[in-house]
């Protein structure tokens, strides 16, 4: 194998294989990132089982030579050592030349480095998935849908399927649920797949959509979308991502989810947010982050939080519409402003079912998501 | 004590005194902000007993009027809670009331805080210094010679001595030293003091002089410094920055610099910094640091490091001078980075005086720095 190649383009590449490099694969091989060169370009492959990330370097684009393959081959790189190395070479240009025993010689201007290479027939082949049935979303809709369900899921390993999000696909709704047992967050979009493209229960780690959110450009890029038995692949661009879906069945959270409401607020997002913020800084040094929420005779409500050694925060709130019963509840400030944080909207919709029930949060504007947390029981 | 307060005034003295705040202080008062209003104005005052920061607010600066004050009085509030709320509340008018068991009431917008406020009787009294001796340095070379030498401070509590920055003033050259016995950091400045004031063996805590330097505003600032018996005090703007002078005496470290060398190179700083920078990433796996750098006979050096299980980097680089005998060297290219990341020149000497001997690292330029760091023994 001998090449040359421009260290921007393999920079980028490695930092997007990189992701799914794991410290703590048990794995030799893992450890390594596969370089496969041809006369169409280079593969750079990286995986932790969980996840697999491919990355395809052409040997030119529309502006330029990228690569100029002198000999083909493969070879496994050390990952951590050429990550870091090659965004630190002095030249634009990198020569990389395997020899005996995959010593892999690589030289950019006056730098000469030599790096223990592995066989490449030791690394796993990549899952084959059959790709008749692709559906297609927007990258910066993926990203908002992950954005806004993956800080629920739940990081207790004793019940690894919530430690995923599900996702499941009817009549062209993409729909995505989350939940560690004591909130859930659910969101629902229109991708306009076809009609027979249907899926449920595939359930994909939290830790590793987020890893394809930061792999998915800010610019409109499309994601291709292909769900097989029990893997799923995202194509963005010239990234292939892999993903297994987790095992087991998802619970049926549907009937947790109350149809109506005892009370039903309508607040200004940016306030609210503010106010439970500053109720959360005394709540949290309570260890408890416990904030109380309270309706008003003036119409207005009252959000506070106390703590017998440091003091007390109480917010006095506008209320844009006021439904239903006069209220009294707690709940995790943390969970509330987890949930505030990712709505992306100017006014917000609670609804109570009393102070033992499920609190509903939702935009009043278009977007189809439904976030819930429990309350607390608390004396007083 | 009642009083009014413009919200961006007292968050600034607040993050200003905070830094002396510790969150392993073992005296409760000391968890405190110590809060003192006159018809002057307000001072606050926070401590650790090695460090007290007081910062002043005037009632009114030339712009406008910052404090209105009904009622002097004093009283100390829970530091984190303080420091954390204040930035965060929504108006820029806040009212503070203290009543009845120091329970203090804070106002601003629609939030009410009460915070559970301490004596302020029982707060320390902060030492009273004579300031008949004054030194006036300008703020930036001062954050340029602390950050020039602190790096090199011992972090090891068994000798608290080289844990400090030696200071020294003899004829208006003010001089900082530290050690941890396999480096040294030297930085002296002609500061025009008066001939009559001089001091030595003045010791102040390497973490005391970072924390100073965050509080130096990066503008042109005259730092006023009277050096007490066992304290100093910094005079910045309002602040006023007390640090305890370290007990004990530092070692004479002025013999093992050595006065010539058997090899003498003058280098490009960025190149050189960059090709060890790379030495260093594959020196570190090794968890020993060790770089080789060595004179070839083309004129050039060649600076390496390897590791069985990655493999080997090897750089080389023009020489801009060289004087004296061929060289084979081994060091620790962490210490040679922290040196050359604080230097500020285009072109550094370097000076050996043999395999074994201490490395001496001075500017070419004008700066009257100077940097040591001893080989390392290796095989081969």
């Amino acid at each position: 194998m001998k090449l040359s190649i421009l260290k921007n383009e393999l920079n980028e590449a490695i930092q997007n294989v990189s992701k799914a490099i794991s410290s703590r694969t048990t794995i030799p091989i893992l450890t390594g990132i596969k370089m496969d060169v041809t006369y169409q370009g280079v593969t750079l492959t990286a995986s932790d089982t969980d996840i697999s990330i491919q990355c395809f370097i052409p040997v030119e684009d529309d502006r330029q030579t990228i690569v100029q393959v002198d000999k083909p081959g493969s070879v496994v790189l050390p990952a951590k050592f050429f990550v870091e190395i090659i965004k630190k070479l002095p030249s634009q240009d990198i020569e990389i030349e395997v020899q005996d025993h995959f010593q892999t010689f690589l030289r950019s201007g006056s730098t000469d480095i030599q790096m223990v290479g592995l066989d490449p027939e030791e690394y796993p082949v990549l899952p084959s998935i059959e790709e008749n049935e692709i559906i297609r979303v927007n990258g910066d809709l993926l990203k908002t849908m992950i954005k806004q369900t993956v800080f629920a899921i739940s990081t207790n390993e004793t019940t690894p399927i919530l430690t995923g999000v599900l996702w499941s696909l009817q009549e062209g709704n993409l729909k995505f649920v989350a939940t560690d047992r004591h909130r859930l967050a659910s969101r629902i979009a229109d991708i306009q797949a076809e009609e027979e493209i249907h899926f449920n229960n595939v359930v994909i780690s939290g830790k590793t959509l987020s890893e394809l959110s930061k792999i998915i450009p800010d610019q409109n890029t499309i994601v291709d979308i292909v769900v097989a038995d029990n893997q799923v692949l995202f194509k963005i661009e010239r990234v292939l991502f892999y993903s297994r879906i987790l095992d087991g069945t998802y619970p049926d959270t549907s009937k947790i989810i109350p149809q109506q409401y005892k009370t039903e607020l309508v607040l200004d997002t940016k306030k609210l947010t503010d106010a439970i913020d500053r109720a959360y800084l005394l709540s949290r040094e309570e260890k408890t982050n416990i904030v109380r929420l309270q309706t008003k005779e003036d119409g207005k409500i009252e959000i506070s939080s106390s703590s017998s050694e440091l003091g007390r925060v109480t917010e006095h709130l506008d209320v844009k519409e006021f439904n239903g019963e006069p209220l009294r509840i707690a709940f995790n400030s943390k969970y509330m402003l987890d949930v505030l944080k990712v709505v992306e909207c100017e006014h917000i919709f609670i609804g109570f079912t009393g102070a033992m029930s499920p609190i509903i949060i939702k935009p009043t504007e278009k977007v189809n998501s439904l976030h819930l947390i429990l309350p607390y029981r608390t004396t007083n």
